[in-house]
């Protein structure tokens, strides 16, 4: 239960939901309990048992096989025939012979003219009563989403660095047999001219630099209209179209500022923000200014209908076929609008995933996540060493969090070149691609980190040189790391320990730059060791506990390159080199 | 906050009530938070300012001067004259020299003409807005106690053995002497006749055999009688009064089981259960048969009077000056009854304590706790090991119970003599008696603990052999183990470490039968050593922890006979020996 069910927790579909519960009444009586649920949609509450499991607590599940929001709520009451039973049952142990009260009594709670005790005593005879002082709870909600809001391997994207739609159709077959199952595109809406930044965030554009993405609308329209550099809108959907034949989903970018050309500002300037003499005002976040860009005032007067016509972008797009929208800075803009709009498509389409890119405190990234994001940014890209990381998982996957936050790991970002990636070369980011897939289910890299792009637009920032943001790159899917990305995908496919975030445990290296733990799903079970310095070998003893309850000698299989090993509960001496062996990724063979 | 508000804290007179929350909004706008509070029975909501302490953590605080229910919530609010004034600064860090367009906004925003940019930064010219936005959380009650509910010292009594309420009352300024707050007496009312318990529980009582007095009512009258064998309802009084010059409350016991002899079954059969011949239904808890009581049944189509006759036998004894009530076996009679009662008595008499003799799992316990009960009885007499009395400690003190479970940590009962003190003689008596009156604020003790006396009824048995409960007992204040109780309650009273529960920390001893622990409240520190061995002396080391903040080397006071004693931070050689010495209860020198 969050905060007392204010927000519902999150499954994704298929998944068993398990119920606990404090079960109990004054005096003797045996009770019975229950958890209901009912799926989205549905009129009729289901019922599933609970079972007492010590000390008044009890345990009930259910699996949710259906998309949306479900309900459930806990039911448990007096069993009064049984407690009428246990106190026959011991009366008889205590010697009694004559039952003639005790039985007219159970006579009138089963509803007969007589009982025998012979008859009471039988099993098969108990009668069905109507269920007395039944006591619920108030129900909560679930949301069930699709396995993709869970697991799900992306690649971001400048659809203009690869010719467009068209260009970016024509990769999708090559996209797909790398393993990634979501291509995540930056804003595709025409981008202002007017204060356009150009190449490297200057802030005047040449004549024919395109301008960032970010700044949303032109002449040619504002969020729902596509860059003609791009294609047409029909193009676009070729491009989903032929994702959705080989799997592979377009997920787009939502980013609710406004170019200074955006049509909004002239046909609804009571949406934006102004200054004393009237003008608008364009955004601002002292001292930085952004001349080329205008917030909506989610407060202005005129309101709902903003929130109405934004809720309709999304609602455009989501009739185009897109199902996974990445929000652009969630947390500048008011919590209750987030909940409603999200609420209010989901209702519609379950199918549809929100993606948060919110980087600041822990209160406002959690409320988000609970109101309803499918999965959030991390800080992922700012832990690089074993403490870090090791953090940083446990703040993941410490108490209620992984009941409605999924972490999507980004090895990196258009933002966001970290100086680790800087130093460290390709050694850095094969560590870091498998660390992004192996620690969670959900991960993706931005294009580029294939090829091990590195470097900043300056010392000592995390800005790329000449980034994509402000011009177009001419890209291909040729990046030595790609190998890699294959074979990671494909292992996380195969593998279910891998599918899951929360089914983690750190394992001792006896060497600070060995990072190792292991995962397990049922019978699968992985351990990853990973070394985190990018320049010099490591060696070191990784030590498997026997809590993980493997067999004293197992043997282990690396899914990287198919290298079989033998390993022991205790001590397992590793020693990986860069340039030669970054990372083991072993599956413990049955 | 108790199970999402549904049940208050409590806290007792004078105690500083401390609250945290979670404040943020979107954006960067500055905000402001209080957690507002209003007394019992006031109209107005007062306020005390929260300051932020870290990642959108905030905390205040307001102390609690009157007994009864307050209640308290927070309010957060955006400070839209800070935020502007945040934005000015950061752009004349920036190195803006340009505001007239700022300037208009702030004059708009203070409710001047015009505003300058000297007196915009001058912080005595900033205006007092109404808040905005303001966010309230909905209000949480707090339940707010004597000092007595959480810090006192019990003797119970039964008054038949001392002489009646004559008898008792000359006994009360020894009682004083000697530190006890509280003297509890079993039920004062007239015995039933029918089916009388005879000495040591035989199932026929000799003519002369007074009966237990759990088996309440008889041909004088039920509970608002007093058995005329103690005195009179003036010699009651009295006896409240003496007490009340002395500082001694006189708690009486609420049992609500009625002997067969009891007016209500004449007077209100319908309020019994019965069998299906018509006739009254006596007790079981089968095989177990107790045909000399009568439970009442709470839900009795006429439950509502039967309810209100029960909360009118506490308004009697109140009305006769009772505030303390000791509530036998609450735990069998339901849970809204009692949290209905006790809020009722308490509205007008916020000073009445209720004290819960419930025997169960955690679940039930802890609900009776929740609901109002100001105390509760404990596994304590069952704790008997080191690692026993850590975990029940740990129990105790661990994650919410302190918001609401304040234990009574009752050394021996009419119902409960452990195996310890039947096999350790002297010894486990005075390793008991420390245990109980330094590891929690309230203890008592049952008359005959300070005699040693020790005898069952026969072996396993935790009865007494000859208990007070069915025959009268000569007894006199004049145990051997007295001069110790009054040590240890005048040590209570001196150092208010001693007065809470959960400023606790166990400390090593390297012996599993010496127990350590350190105690602090302010500048008080009580370091208490204690030899579980009743038989052979123990010698150990007691390290202080660096963390416990004391001085490398430190003087200590045993207040038990005021021997001083050089400690360390570190290793403190200890030996405890049976018959010589059995604990220490060291007070920190200054």
């Amino acid at each position: 239960m969050l905060d007392c069910g204010r927000y519902p927790v999150k499954r994704s579909l298929g998944d068993e939901v398990e119920v606990w519960a404090d079960v109990f009444c004054d005096g003797h009586d045996l009770m019975r309990a229950a958890v209901r649920y009912r799926p989205p949609g549905a009129r009729r509450w289901l019922e599933a048992p609970m079972e007492p499991i010590g000390s008044d607590r009890w345990h009930g599940s259910f699996s949710v096989d259906a998309l949306g929001r479900w309900q459930y709520a806990i039911g448990a009451w007096v069993d009064r025939w049984a407690s009428w039973r246990w106190e026959i049952d011991r009366k008889l142990e205590g010697g009694q012979t004559e039952f003639s009260s005790e039985l007219i009594e159970g006579a009138a709670l089963a509803g007969v003219e007589t009982l025998t005790l012979e008859r009471a005593l039988d099993p098969a005879s108990a009668p069905k009563l109507p269920r007395e002082s039944e006591t619920t709870v108030p129900p909560l909600e679930l949301i069930v989403d699709r396995e993709l809001a869970r697991f799900g391997s992306w690649y971001e994207l400048f659809p203009r660095s690869f010719g467009g739609f068209a260009g970016v159709r024509a990769q999708l077959p090559r996209l797909a047999e790398l393993g990634f199952d979501v291509v995540y595109m930056p804003p595709i809406h025409p981008i202002g001219r007017t204060h356009r930044k150009g190449r490297n965030n200057s802030l005047v554009a040449g004549p024919d630099d395109p301008g960032s993405p970010w700044a949303i609308g032109g002449p040619e329209g504002g969020h729902t209209a596509v860059d003609p550099s791009l294609g047409t809108l029909a193009d676009f959907d070729r491009l989903v179209a032929r994702g959705r034949e080989l799997g592979v989903e377009i997920a787009l970018d939502f980013a609710i500022q406004c170019s200074p050309d955006h049509p909004w500002l002239v046909e609804h300037p009571e949406w934006f923000h102004r200054r004393p003499d009237g003008t608008l005002k364009y955004a601002e976040n002292p001292p930085k200014r952004y001349q080329d860009i205008y917030n909506v005032n989610f407060d202005s007067p005129d309101w709902e209908s903003l929130w109405r016509a934004l809720r309709d972008v999304v609602g455009f797009w989501v009739g185009h076929g897109v199902r996974v929208f990445r929000v652009d800075n969630p947390h500048t803009k008011p919590v209750a609008f987030w909940e409603w709009l999200i609420r209010d498509v989901q209702t519609a389409h379950p199918d549809v995933i929100f993606l948060a890119e919110a980087f600041t405190r822990p209160a406002m990234m959690s409320t988000l996540a609970k109101l309803g994001f499918s999965q959030s940014y991390t800080y992922f890209t700012w832990r690089n060493t074993k403490a870090e990381l090791v953090d940083f998982m446990t703040s993941l996957t410490r108490s209620e969090w992984p009941q409605f936050y999924r972490p999507n790991l980004f090895a990196n970002t258009p933002d966001i070149l970290h100086a680790y990636l800087q130093r460290g070369g390709r050694p850095a980011f094969e560590a870091r691609l498998v660390l992004a897939a192996t620690l969670s289910p959900a991960y993706g890299i931005y294009s580029g980190f294939e090829n091990f792009e590195n470097v900043p637009v300056h010392e000592g920032s995390e800005e790329y040189l000449n980034s994509e943001k402000y011009e177009i790159r001419e890209r291909a899917l040729d990046g030595q790391l790609l190998s890699l990305v294959a074979r990671l995908n494909a292992a996380r496919r195969d593998n279910p320990a891998l599918q899951r975030l929360d089914n983690i445990t750190f394992v001792e290296t006896e060497n600070a730059e060995l990072i190792a733990y292991a995962k397990r799903e049922g019978r699968n079970r992985v351990l990853c060791v990973v070394n985190l310095d990018p320049i010099e070998p490591r060696e070191g003893v990784v030590i498997v506990p026997a809590a993980l309850g493997l067999p004293p000698t197992f043997r282990v299989r690396d899914l990287l390159d198919d290298t079989v090993y033998t390993w022991h509960v205790g001590r397992n001496y590793v020693r990986l080199e860069p340039g030669t062996r970054q990372a083991h990724v072993l599956r413990v063979e049955q």
